[in-house]
């Protein structure tokens, strides 16, 4: 093998163009086993080999700084940067993490992990190298799909400005996550179509020095280009273009099912598929579909990651001109669906909560202060063992103080359908839907929301003495902790499920007094600036004691959730141990 | 005076060519006479006021819909809507607000005050036409300096794949507040110097059928462009180039001082300024200078307001290479200075507090994810009578919550200073700091901070029984509140300065529990998700009793400060009563 010979980069000098070649193969061959053993990005990775053994041959990245686009495509880049043990080695899989990583290596500078942010970092590493008076190159490696995000705009704009060195390679596979969505992509095809001779070129518009290169992935042709541009001193963008999944036929043709695959992917029979039982995601893109086709102002929008959601090419061919993935711009889509709301339309914006992120202002200015009745769907909110770059803990604080905005949080599929019947017919309020992450929970009884259950909390089992608020998924824990107090400690407990997220019922938490000295909250996100923070406030100056319990305020990097709920007192054993304290 | 014949859009039919330039005249002079009286936009207003006159001569804004960016540039508008009366007479002036309001007029179809949002917004509009099978005209009016907006990038890129009509209009008067910045003006230049005809062109780049208007003054070219394009079934983008301040020569010359101006501004006798004693902001940017004239690696960072933190021409020229303005794009600005503090640079970025929304996920995921020690300063924080718009009573929940983050709340001088060296020295974490609102306080006594005081809260006035924890500006709030305790009830009460907004001191509030029964929390801004609740949850399983003052959770639009204190509890007597009904 003649990765053998590669452990740094600096061994890419001593190989031959047939022995780099060979190497890309050898390197994509450990990507498809690892990505098909543990799940992962199959098509970025596989793209990019080429391109990234080009980088490390030309530059050295010990002085010259390269930053990585979400950085999902970074697997060739650790493979050749000391850390190829993570992929020959299958009992070391996991020990890298999937993102760049400085804790890992002096060649990552950046942990990312969310879109569009590598243009701005790169400038402002670009621009402490002047200010610090040194002389090298920094490079960003973006996608094409992430120029769709408005933060890679505001970084282009800035460093087509810098009279220095910086070079942004954009690696054009002609693909977001799905399909690209937006004018930029009808002019980076214009130039893959005239192999950059286009006269219309955003990037020349920007005032970037522009090269174009149609073989992105042939490592003599990418290692001509780079030595070409190395060391100039103006701002360069490079676009290449390169094959998604690339030498793996099926995710050549697949692309989108192959950008991210569950582990064993590859070993599926061809007519096997992963067997979909109804879940909260299934049951809410069913009710989404039926509305679309009873309405035709229902229109579902997404911001680049549609799988997610179900919104799968069978469901945007039936749903047509009814849907718009927006590309990854979360900030426009906010915008949009309140213009949307504002005219009469029923706009369904769908995200995840890590992604929700990247729309405050627009959450706050163009959509709550304005009351557009939006419905707004976030996914995977709570806890999880997940990389820091995707928690998904920080929805409830994040939306849930911005005034006018109601936010909603059900138990059941029930519950959740009427909630999303209600958001729909109403027009008083933007709604939030905080997708339960649990299991699905069916009582088929039909339920009902109303304006006049929104901060209506519910108690669905009355007892006395402590009370549990368990919020959306957590509701679950709730009736855990419940049987757990009435088995060990013999208390007959009440159960609530708030149902709101935004605001508290003042009225049942004054009636809790009555019979209640303590009140416990559960919420499957950060405390700090939560829900329960608010119950808490509200019994401030009473003698209720009231213990809140969610996830510290920290960014837990890949840590097994069990470990978590333990670290957070997240399990009925625990929670009741915590009572027993200050009873 | 021609505008007596004019009181609705419809009535601009009747005249003359040489009647709406004479109307044009009028309507500048209304304006120059109300915002030199109370204040406001000056120069974006004069600019446009012939665009405002040829739009509503040719559309008609009832079933045609326009939305206005910013929307700082809405006085002609107004006045054309059937609002004159505010703007003709003095005692009406206060009547409407500063910005587009649907409370006001059918003719406002958003409240919007931030930057970069009417594309998306009317992307949406244009959206719900074409999914309800309406067919009217959408217009954005947009200027140049909010197009280096990421929110607008993002618009762009999705209206440009609309198959229908959509108009946007790019106001480019060569300015945004202060000058441009970056590569997309020197594309907007090269447009102007050819008259639309140059090579490189972003609109047409992005898709857009383009239009290019030299006099952007001239109502009758204007009409018989928009006559031109009225109507048309494809996505348009309109560039007229019009004169800032047009009709105020001392506007048009000095179009950064009068792109906003304070009332009785032209009243100035020549050589008079403003007189302008020592504050918080004329303290901090002293810091700044002398920073930046000692450490080459110390830059200053703002976008797109650097008059508001006194980064004047002055500043600007003398501090050269160690300062960018980023544009209106703070996204971009807090990864870039992400990336510069990561390779050893010291950035400073000055924003107000009221902005720093518009980079929620880059605050979490550029900065304090990757731990980059940036110093970031936070202005005019705080509950105020602005506009719903600009509200400045967010940022502590929106930055308080993210993991890593320092946010200091000094609230002196000295303190101060002894924050902002800290900052500069340290290399451990992002810090944030609220700078004080309140009437600068210098005690003469220098002070120092380290690692060791963060979330170290400072007993001030040691007593009992109650103790007042006020932070920042309401520091001095607490002191009062404590003298009245003592004169009123006579309660001797311990007064705290917490000096860290992003966590609480558990060893000292635990030690308030041995002779203290009431905590009082004082912050300015919003209680929910704030920093009292993290005070009210650290005690919700003990006796002591704690009341949170702060903002309700609303869009309090343009109410006055003194009516918020007393909505809110937020005067010594007010709380003092609250106090006395828990004693």
């Amino acid at each position: 093998m003649i990765l053998n010979k590669v452990d740094m980069p600096k061994d890419l000098k001593n190989l031959s163009m047939n022995e780099m070649e060979t190497l890309a193969d050898e390197i994509r061959e450990l990507i498809i086993k690892k990505v098909n053993a543990i799940g992962g990005h199959m098509g970025p990775n596989l793209g990019i080999v080429e391109a990234t053994i080009a980088l490390h041959y030309v530059f050295n990245f010990l002085s010259d700084k390269i930053v990585f686009d979400v950085s999902h495509q970074c697997y060739p880049h650790k493979i050749l940067t000391g850390r190829k043990d993570g992929y020959t080695n299958p009992e070391n899989y996991l020990k890298y993490s999937g993102y760049t990583a400085p804790s890992e290596s002096e060649f990552d500078l950046f942990q990312v992990g969310h879109t569009s942010t590598s243009i701005s970092l790169a400038t402002g590493v670009a621009k402490a190298r002047d200010l610090k008076g040194k002389n090298h190159n920094v490079i960003a490696l973006i996608g094409d799909g992430s120029l769709s995000g408005g933060e890679a705009y505001e970084g282009l704009n800035n460093a087509a400005t810098l009279a220095s060195n910086i070079i942004i390679v954009v690696n054009d596979n002609d693909m977001s996550i799905a399909e690209n969505h937006g004018g930029l992509y009808s002019n980076l095809k214009q130039l893959r179509v005239t192999k950059g001779r286009a006269n219309n070129n955003i990037f020349k518009a920007l005032g970037f020095d522009y090269y174009y290169l149609e073989e992105g992935n042939n490592i003599k042709k990418l290692i001509e280009l780079f030595e070409e541009v190395k060391d100039k001193n103006h701002p360069i963008v490079l676009h290449i273009n390169t094959k998604k999944g690339k030498g793996l036929s099926v995710a050549e043709v697949n692309k989108e099912a192959f950008h991210w695959i569950l582990p064993g992917t590859l070993d599926l029979k061809n007519d096997e598929e992963f067997t979909i039982t109804e879940d909260y995601t299934s049951v809410t893109c069913d009710f989404i579909k039926r509305k679309i086709n009873e309405d035709k102002t229902v229109i579902a929008i997404n911001a680049g990651t549609p799988g997610i959601f179900g919104f799968d090419k069978s469901f945007r061919k039936k749903v047509g001109n009814q849907y718009t993935d927006v590309g990854i711009a979360e900030e426009h889509a906010i915008a949009y669906a309140s213009g949307l709301a504002k005219y009469g339309a029923k706009p369904i914006f769908a995200v995840m909560s890590s992604f929700v992120q990247r729309t405050y202002d627009q959450l706050s200015q163009d959509l709550c202060l304005n009351n557009s009745p939006i419905t707004m769907l976030v996914y995977w909110g709570g806890i999880s063992g997940a990389d820091a770059t995707h928690l998904c803990v920080f929805d409830i604080p994040l939306i849930s103080n911005i005034p006018n905005m109601v936010y909603l949080a059900p138990t059941t599929k029930e519950e959740h359908l009427a909630m999303l019947e209600f958001s729909l017919k109403q027009t008083k309020h933007p709604i939030a839907i905080r997708i339960p992450t649990c299991e699905l929970v069916s009582t088929g009884k039909k339920e009902f929301f109303d304006h006049i259950d929104i901060n209506k909390f519910k108690v669905t089992e009355q007892g006395e003495k402590i009370a549990i608020i368990g919020l959306g998924s957590f509701y679950w824990l709730g009736k855990q902790v419940k049987e757990e107090l009435k088995e060990k400690l013999g208390i007959n407990a009440t159960l609530i499920n708030p149902r709101t997220i935004t605001g508290v019922d003042e009225e049942l938490l004054e009636n809790l007094k009555e019979n209640h000295e303590i009140v416990i909250t559960l919420e499957d996100g950060i405390l700090d600036g939560g829900f329960g923070e608010k119950v808490t406030r509200f019994y401030g100056a009473s003698p209720m004691k009231v213990l809140n319990f969610g996830a510290k305020k920290e960014f837990a990097d890949s840590v097994p959730l069990e470990e978590l709920y333990n670290r957070y007192h997240l399990t009925k054993e625990l929670i009741v141990e915590d009572i027993k304290s200050i009873l």
